[in-house]
């Protein structure tokens, strides 16, 4: 007897069934393109490494989510759960291969066994790039105009990218002597659009008492044009490198005319995370609600755990799309483009000796760069229309069914149900290029 | 002190340097663009499934190589071991959403954790193409057809298609009266090529006795054209349902004039593999010896194992790429191009204050489609010289330091070591664009 096993996927796992995934693709195709087109290099790493690698930093967190198990050889390995510690690792091992300033991208999954909640999977793609190995503002404010391009470029709608300095946040901490306490202030800092601001002042009071509450409070709101926040929070931080970083990088969005898409926001921390300079995340314009669809800012030295000496520190820059939250937020603004399929042109099942025909006429138009499928089953023309509406074709190339390369084909425009009759082969080429701006 | 890690992989692993995943991309992305011109349709699945789904058919040899584990929820789950047995799952769990004959493509990694020999990883690509629902002879042919086309627009030379039909040495293991004996047999006659003759001979008599051996060498070793040896086999094997399929694809393999990629080879079977009908195998017809770069064939019932219901039986055709033995074989051909960066051209360092500018600049190239990086970091122009034929780069565009915006360019081709001045970004791109094919 035949044992029947129940077809299921594991919780927080997802299948993607053709149009959702044509529209996962073209996102990402076009993410791609757009890293390619700033000098981006691609490069890929395992998906599976050694535990002592990925857990290198011994967070706590991270071991909980992290999928850690023994290989064939009891060696204790584990999935990567983001791209950037196997760069850390890419980079100290082959960093002698490289040429510096260093810009890579890496598109790839990533797996963390966390609780789903909504729109969190426990199997994602990330889309991160970065420039290693140089501390410039020219540096800073590449990935920022990458940011601002490449979201534009798919987000079919305006970008904001809020900006700001970890270390100007410090210093004003520091200026107010609480400088120790900065953990719980990043933490609390962090939730301030989550929790409202009574929340916020109630939970920094705690931490820190009511007076420096109150300052970070005023500092975090701190508002008007890029120019006068700075001097603002200048003021209340004090004159340092990082306000001459954040300087130069206003000047770099006023000479390339993209003010628009970028405010400077103190309010932004990147919470916990590694970052040490700039800092940034984005919005779409039409929804900013979901959350920043692309983080990032600049970190010290990504190499420090895989390198004994402090001399081969690599510092960079770079942030990370998130897919899944962008096609999200694509999908609530009715802007994802979900097709059924790469082909618009079929040709037509006609006879059972017709198949090497049907491919030799589809092979021209596929010559021509025309995605054409064939009709592989024996129907009738009239149930072959309705297959190519249900497939979202735009056209059917009917050959004649005694002498399918010889004959004249027939034409169908599916949206139409007009058929244009006796063409040569050209002829169809020629009508489907024509028309493929309206398709 | 500071925790020192070494930075390693785990073996049977790669990391890809970005000539090498250039090399790929540009490779997966002409095999998908393949794929796209005749219809089929991406899918994805988790790299993650329930044990249970992955290991149905129970095989020894499969959860000897499977990396599996228990998850955070005490689940027992494994990484997929090739992306046949996640598809059949997703069209027993899909198959009411997707319209049938349902062709799609999926191209991803996959993980065994067998031992690895020369060219052999735990984790590689496949790139699997398949038709679901049809049981035509045009089914077949268009995943020929396929393998052929696609073959041939990455692999720099020609293709070699043997083809044969397991049915028709069934037919003929039971006109011996020895298809009891099946298994054995096919696995002896999958080794042919690497034992030889007589070593196969003696694997042979070892398992049917000398007369059958003698028969089944003869019935492998049949030569001539396609229909001659498509007559031997029917008389040796008995006429059949099969022997008029070959026919059928013989035929179509003429419409299409593709004659010289394809042989009919009765030695070819597949192994153990669960295929019923035709079955392929290719090879460059320049390095045959680096064996099958793309097998497959056809199969009765994909779905048997997630479907109590028979009448719900799903067939199929398909074929898989191995990416990693065809990059080994157009490397030894000296085939694969590696190209140190997508990007031919790069805007010069100029000023601490130019940052915007260059990007500006380098945004009216990538406007136009012409990939270009920014330097970022302060060095002298020769220095950047040096660096750009480091990277590969073909020009380097230079600005005017005091008004980087305002101030005509200089445009130096790198590769005759030249500088063109007083150039407008028209003429810097027009003169790029007139070049782009000598690059």
């Amino acid at each position: 007897m035949a044992v029947f096993i129940e077809p299921r996927i594991l919780k927080g796992f997802r299948d993607f069934l053709p149009s959702q995934e044509i529209a996962r693709r073209n996102l990402l195709e076009k993410i791609e393109g757009s890293f390619r087109l700033y000098g981006f290099l691609p490069i890929d790493t395992p998906a599976l490494e050694y535990s002592e690698i990925l857990l290198g930093k011994g967070g706590g967190e991270t071991e909980k989510q992290i999928y850690r198990f023994k290989d064939h050889g009891d060696r204790d390995v584990a999935l990567r759960f983001d791209l950037t510690v196997p760069f850390a690792r890419f980079l100290a091992e082959h960093r002698d291969a490289l040429v510096f300033p260093f810009k890579r991208y890496h598109i790839a999954k990533v797996w963390r066994g966390e609780n789903t909640q909504r729109g969190r999977y426990r199997e994602f793609t990330q889309c991160d790039f970065d420039t290693i190995g140089s501390d410039s503002a020219d540096a800073d404010f590449e990935i920022l105009i990458m940011m601002r391009n490449t979201l534009l470029a798919i987000s079919g709608g305006g970008v904001i990218i809020h900006l700001n300095h970890r270390g100007i946040f410090n210093r004003f901490l520091s200026r107010l002597g609480i400088l120790d306490r900065s953990v719980d202030i990043l933490r609390a800092v962090d939730k301030l659009a989550k929790i409202g601001r009574d929340a916020e002042r109630e939970l920094l009071s705690e931490s820190v008492g009511e007076s420096s509450a109150s300052e970070i409070l005023s500092y975090i709101e701190i508002s008007g044009s890029f120019n006068e926040k700075l001097s603002a929070m200048t003021e209340a931080a004090g004159q340092g490198p990082e306000t001459e970083r954040l300087k130069q990088i206003g000047k770099f969005i006023q000479d390339t005319g993209i003010e628009d898409s970028v405010v400077l926001d103190p309010s932004i921390t990147r919470g916990l995370d590694y970052y040490t300079g700039v800092v940034f995340e984005s919005f779409l314009a039409d929804l900013p609600s979901i959350g920043s669809v692309c983080s990032g800012g600049r970190y010290d030295n990504l190499v420090g755990l895989y390198s004994a000496d402090q001399r081969a520190a690599l510092c960079g820059v770079g942030a990370s799309i998130g897919i899944d939250r962008l096609i999200a937020g694509l999908e609530a603004l009715g802007r994802l483009e979900e097709e059924k399929s790469y082909a618009k042109t079929a040709v037509a099942w006609v006879s059972p000796d017709a198949g090497g025909a049907c491919q030799a006429i589809a092979d021209k138009l596929r010559d021509e760069g025309i995605p054409c499928e064939v009709f592989l089953n024996e129907e009738k023309l009239t149930k072959q229309f309705q297959l190519s509406e249900k497939k979202g074709l735009s056209w059917l190339i009917i050959p004649n069914s005694e002498k399918p390369l010889e004959s004249p084909l027939t034409l169908r425009d599916l949206s139409k149900r007009e058929n244009r009759e006796g063409l040569g082969i050209e002829k169809v080429i020629e009508a489907i290029k024509n028309n493929a701006g309206k398709l």
